[in-house]
């Protein structure tokens, strides 16, 4: 009988996350403050964030101990299984072998709660009483709030209001779990009712939202902010992900050619890769490769500049592949792909070559994932089938060399609460976007007047 | 660190189920011919379901080999992990131990699955090309779809229209799976078209789209019907739960004092239930409940009898707990558990007092899911909460006993699909239903033309 699942027993979890920023060829460029244009101090992001957090944001330290207390919460449902998709590479008929990690399986369905529940113990144990966000489909809502029912943590989650009508079930699980949501703009901040005073059907948006959020907390002793992708620490506590791939690889005497991921904000993608890009950095030959939409094309068409990780201008600067912060992505159904930047950590790595980037269109990747679904059983979130449709090129590109090859990507969420986008696909609503060149000028003059990285 | 999770390796899966008929004190009333009141014959079933199926459904042997290529789809998610639920423990402030099994990683998301692999496996070397069901909620209807789809197979799915419309993620599953759905009653069938005619807003009901799944497949060489629950075979199949759930606990060296698990047609109850089941025929010590609703409590207060599987009396006559074929049950939200009848191998265990049956109202169990979600993250089926209020009752008795006791139950699946069910409840929405004694009554006067078991 073939393996299908390659397996960790839970005292063999990871008991330290990864920091790529020890291993880098060269350094990269600092947040900077966007008042005076020097490197951001800790203190410049106290009142948003707890000290312990923002002193593993800054880190350079190669390895970070896992809290006993964070590891309990994730294993229920970590050590995520690698599983071979045999299925699947039967109907590509390729000389691939195709390992993919399932993060679906946690509670909140994604790989958000990897960082959430390390977030929510370090605000804890800063004695902070409340965290708010902002969520837009709902995947980090939804795992933000399990994590800080979980620690004892109230917990607030400004949902963009057009995804607060349109998809009740993240909300839905955000309040199972015990947190408030509310639908941004909303009346509980000035910004929500400012905005509502102009327009009371205002649809919202993340930008909105994160302004709500950051109002929210602001000024408040025990009150503080949480991201759910983009930031170091965020990409550092899902290198877990990574790390556990590569221990069972090792156990299965394996290694992968290529290693994939969906990149949205980078988290997914980084928490896989990064321990494969550090092999990569000592000289082991692997390709580490970002799937992004073409309707979002920010690796592959955006420039590496300055810029702000919001619409509102609250964030610092960060050096990332940006489409300008102020560009609104197609209403394409992976929401969690539709940010205008990346974490400076992936578009480092881009920059510096040990990463590559590739968009897919909305079209080619539903097909992937329907196929996916048919072959393995798992429906793949929307965000997820972009890893897959670079899988299913790769598996293409191995067909036509004759070549075999290992291949390996993350599986970071099923699709169980985004149906409806299956639906518009099969019922051959759903179209491709791409972007104008128009908007890539616009992108480099948005970000012009910034400092160059 | 506390090891949470106990782990089966892919080739520890079980290779044979258990029959518990082989074990049993006193044989099973066999079902009976309707016209003629005599034991029903293999050939008798022939254009239902397919012989090699029809074999298993009657064989007393007591264990069954699985087919290589049912274990190979099984291991795209099985061994479940035997999970102990430490957080909820805290809560419950019980000297409990608790241990579960995550039946809610299957891609459909419960145990469906377990059964409609192997149902859609037979079919295919018995060189059927297309198998109808009925579907509720959906669970089933989704499960099929997927095993179909695995073994190129056809699939077509009656679901009850009013979930049809109300309830469109477990279709939209269904159609990923590349799965026929239709509302019933359809226009596709007599049945159908005859109750439309009546009634152009006819809601549909499980009886109504038993009829049409069956009407479906009559008469036509390569088609055959397959159901979700209650058959020997389907509870059979659903074994391999307790199998591993057996061999889970004696890797750690424990044994439960309590097996539970929600009943509705009683397969995910047995499937845990039975290998314990067996040890207790064999002289050990161990408690079986089955948690069923106050609003459908066929085990606590239905009469045993003979009855009729469904509403349109197509099925055998089957020795069962049952509220009468006709009952209705109320529209709680755990549509699993909303059937008048009861797995005959659960009936006849109950009988003979091996099986403890319970009943909950539905505001208890949904109190129950909430404090699990809340402390354990994974946000169960409304039917699975019946197990854990159970669960929670049993924590209780221990408490006040001052007795250290050790649990171990069914999670058999995931809520996420089924999340309106609990907005419902936290905004003060659901109510609890009893069944009034002439509801009873009449149970016995619906059963008391029918032969004696």
């Amino acid at each position: 009988m073939k393996e299908v699942k390659v397996l960790l027993k839970d005292d063999e979890i990871p008991r330290q996350w990864y920091n790529v920023q020890a291993d880098l060829p060269t350094p990269m460029p600092p947040p900077l403050h966007p008042g005076t244009g020097q490197p951001l101090a800790p203190e410049d992001m106290a009142r948003i964030f707890p000290m312990n957090l923002i002193e593993q944001e800054m880190s350079l330290e190669r390895w970070i101990d896992i809290p006993e207390e964070v590891l309990e919460k994730l294993l229920l449902w970590r050590p995520s299984p690698l599983s071979r998709a045999y299925n699947f590479e039967r109907i590509l008929d390729s000389p691939v072998k195709i390992y993919y990690k399932n993060e679906g399986l946690s509670p909140a369905g994604s790989h958000k709660p990897n960082t959430a529940v390390a977030q929510a113990y370090y605000n804890k144990i800063f004695g902070i009483k409340r965290i708010s966000t902002e969520t837009g489909a709902g995947q980090w809502g939804s795992a933000l709030s399990m994590a800080c029912n979980m620690f004892g943590i109230e917990c607030r989650v400004f949902m963009v209001r057009v995804s607060y009508d349109q998809k009740p079930y993240r909300r839905l699980m955000m309040q199972t779990w015990g947190a408030d949501c509310f639908p941004s703009p909303s009346e509980i901040t000035e910004t929500g009712r400012r905005i509502l005073a102009d327009n009371p059907d205002s649809p919202g948006s993340l930008g909105i939202a994160i302004s709500e959020a950051i109002e929210d907390i602001m000024d408040k002793e025990d009150c503080r902010y949480a991201l759910g992708s983009v930031l170091n620490h965020v990409v550092l506590h899902q290198t877990i992900i990574g790390l556990e791939a590569h221990r069972q690889m090792e156990k299965i005497g394996v290694y992968p050619d290529v290693v994939i991921g969906c990149a949205g904000g980078g988290s997914n993608f980084a928490g896989l890769a990064l321990p494969f890009v550090r092999d990569k950095i000592h000289g082991r030959e692997v390709s580490v490769v970002a799937a992004e939409p073409t309707s979002c094309p920010t690796l592959t068409r955006g420039p590496y500049a300055y810029d702000f990780g919001d619409l509102a201008m609250t964030t610092p600067l960060l050096a990332m592949y940006t489409l300008g912060h102020d560009y609104v992505p197609a209403p394409i159904h992976a929401g969690g792909l539709r940010y205008h930047g990346m974490a400076p950590i992936v578009s480092h790595l881009v920059k510096e070559r040990l990463v590559e980037p590739r968009a897919y269109n909305q079209l080619e990747t539903f097909d992937a994932g329907v196929k996916w679904a048919r072959a393995e059983g798992f429906i793949p979130a929307p965000e997820t089938n972009h890893a897959i449709a670079a899988v299913v090129e790769e598996a293409r590109r191995a067909k036509e060399e004759g070549r075999e090859k290992t291949i390996l990507f993350n599986w970071s969420g099923h699709g169980l609460v985004d149906l409806a986008s299956y639906d518009a696909y099969l019922s051959g609503k759903l179209v491709n976007y791409s972007l104008p060149d128009e908007d890539i000028k616009r992108a480099k003059e948005t970000v012009s007047r910034f400092p160059k990285p």
